[in-house]
């Protein structure tokens, strides 16, 4: 079987790989754009601040590592076109500009997603950057580094924009956090998200809600960013606004696409046409909990999905499970953790819920260093089912979050929740977890 | 309604405070033979070290308190019996020596458990202490305060002794622990517990496994322990071989008991005789990965039992979900945690079962201080059933197990935890979760 994948980085590269492992009759031939395969993306926060100090240590394996496994990587080789219905594919190699064809039996689109840039004037401007992609990163370290980049701005405070700023205040810059929505990290409800809002301007963000970008200005690079309330001076700027699928190669085929270009698949990663599977930041994913299929790109779904399709290929009962919407950042000393819905999230699906917002302590209030975390329950009225959680705390929210994941992705409800035998010991948890601490709360 | 409570620690105060709650015509007497009601018993072994400063901050509500909410509070008084037939109890006032009789609608058996203690000579020596019950910490501490007390011998390697030992060393007492199996923690299999052996050794803690104490020797106070495996010098003893339900007053009567006296009950905490409901260290749970009731003496359990009897009482419909064995504790700098069967629990079940053992970071590895969790699971060969989970590790365990617990509460096989959406963020976790790690190794 010939088996070709376009974009080597999550989905892709835990497709191939487990292609390699399960077949034996594969040949397997990896396209990449970028000079990488195959890296920790949601590292690169970090390693703008030196807490990763390295950028290969975000490389998980090296083209030379797949091709010891015998997996074919191109990298720096973009597929310019795909022949569907002859089912080959158009290669360029970007070193020498030549251009040739590959024939597949099975396609894999993994081609992930890239930054939405703002289409504004002043946008070509020197000094205003992204971070979607390794070669992203390196470019926005070595700007850095320079001393005099005193003052940043970053434009959107979703979870990149968050930990970027979180990084750039690490590194000592002045960091203007700009968001056009009256709270950050938009998923969450916003009396969850004011704790997150008290922690930036708490460590010095200048935090600007309700602030739309209007136009860059300066002369040899980015000097001024003016909003629709008041210019602030700059010495760079990092857009950090979302992301777009990379399909825009494919806007002309029959792939069923989202609205934002994301390929739609079923949960066997199957897109509309016939041997055709797409995985990762650049498919849509099954929501268990809304009607429509859902973007959520991040690197879990991207590295299970991949899975799948290899598994599909080599004869496994393998599906794709769905997901809930499960995340966790680290906001300064914070914890920020949801799963499921949130409140606006389930009325936005015409859940008939309600909501319990709970305060407790991380462990047991006689133990040395118990800190409060505050938490949002998020419950459908009629059957008491947990819809969604969302948690902020210093300690103890990362993994207990997942506890309730575990719990919405089988459905239970509150009292089942409440009811759970979990683990207790005074250095960890009350004797009433915090998570059950808030499901007691429903009555229901 | 006329209800009364024989015990007022964790199960009897839950279920007198629910019923306050919950009912408007009820009364609600609770005699407790100690001073102290409604305290956090685990939190004990940090009391001793002052980790834990005062007694009173184990003290989750005070008689006083719970008289203030209409509970009619009786401490330092012992039921001595129970006249089921007539509905009555005869109470012993300890500071008048009294007798009385009462009288009951419904009757509440939450008497607890007390320390074991070894019928070996020289048992009746000054100096050989327990660790049961508040008033047993408040007289360990104070002996372990002398400054004569240098060695102390700790007899038994279960929890308590395991974090005893460690607050001992905390103390910078020389410490003797003496465990009668061939491993410590007995619930875990040996593989596991290793790594705390591994621990408490590396911390000074004299270690002698496969050790049985024979008899205590000295004149004024224990000075000598004698093993089958030679005898130690010591200045204190603390036995911390397991407890027994506090139900040798019922002995003679046509409640059914497990073979440890354990009082049985059904999910919704009726004992054998009407309307006597039992909870807590005195009564059996139901074990939903065994055959036969448990004796699963925890805090945890406690409380949701003793709401459920509440939740009986008061008309709504409530039961006990059962356990699976969550535990967790801190061994020095380990997290120690386990949730369902070990292997050898799940052979003596008589489950076809398999294992795996796996170790994975406890975040991204390039994130600075990733620590190695080792794991190991036992799923059930034919339905990849998912039957338990031990975990050690420096970080990320205690929460985590609680993660597996659900899962297995809830049925789930090893490929659809491999599938749960789980949050995940590189200071916190790989984007694999460390248990999905270990869940993907599983093959069926």
């Amino acid at each position: 079987m010939k088996v070709i994948v376009i974009g080597g980085v999550a989905a892709g590269m835990s497709a191939a790989s487990k292609l390699k492992r399960s077949m034996e009759d594969v040949t397997v031939s990896v396209y990449e754009k970028s000079s990488d395969v195959s890296y920790g993306a949601c590292g690169m926060p970090y390693y703008l601040s030196d807490v990763i100090k390295k950028d290969d240590a975000l490389v998980a394996r090296t083209p030379e590592q797949f091709k010891e496994r015998g997996i074919d990587v191109f990298t720096k080789h973009e597929v310019t076109d795909v022949d569907f219905k002859n089912k080959t594919v158009t290669v360029k190699n970007l070193t020498t500009k030549e251009h040739f064809n590959a024939s597949y039996d099975k396609l894999l689109i993994t081609t992930g997603a890239s930054a939405i840039r703002l289409p504004v004037e002043g946008s070509d401007l020197p000094g205003i950057h992204v971070l979607s992609s390794l070669d992203d990163a390196r470019a926005l370290k070595d700007a850095l580094t320079q001393k005099t980049i005193k003052t940043v701005s970053v434009i959107g405070a979703g979870y990149i924009g968050v930990e970027v700023a979180e990084n750039l205040v690490e590194m000592g810059k002045n960091v203007q956090l700009i968001e056009m929505q009256d709270q950050v990290l938009p998923p969450y409800d916003s009396d969850m998200s004011a704790h997150v809002e008290k922690r930036l301007k708490g460590n010095g963000v200048d935090l600007h809600l309700n602030t739309t970008l209007k136009h860059y200005e300066g002369t040899h690079g980015v000097s001024k960013i003016v909003t629709d309330h008041g210019s602030f001076e700059t010495d760079l700027v990092i857009e950090a606004i979302g992301v777009r699928p990379n399909t825009a190669f494919l806007k002309d085929s029959d792939l069923t696409m989202l609205k934002n270009g994301a390929i739609h698949v079923n949960n066997k990663q199957e897109t509309s046409i016939p041997d055709v599977y797409s995985a990762g930041d650049c498919a849509s994913v099954p929501h268990l909990l809304k009607d429509a299929p859902a973007y959520v790109p991040l690197g879990t779904h991207a590295n299970k999905a991949g899975r799948v399709i290899a598994a599909q290929l080599s004869g496994e009962d393998a599906h794709f499970h769905g997901v809930v919407g499960s995340n966790v950042l680290k906001a300064f000393d914070l914890e920020v953790a949801k799963t499921g819905l949130s409140e606006k999230e389930a009325a936005h699906e015409n859940y008939d819920y309600d909501v319990v917002n709970v305060k407790a302590a991380n462990q047991a209030g006689y133990y040395p260093g118990a800190t409060p975390i505050y938490m949002k329950i998020v419950f459908e009225n009629k059957t008491c089912k947990l819809l969604g959680a969302q948690m902020v705390g210093k300690q103890g929210v990362s993994a207990r979050i997942n506890i309730m994941a575990t719990a919405i992705q089988r459905g239970m409800t509150a009292s089942e929740f409440s009811n759970l035998d979990l683990a207790y010991a005074p250095p960890f948890s009350p004797v009433w977890d915090p998570l059950q601490v808030a499901t007691n709360q429903i009555k229901c």
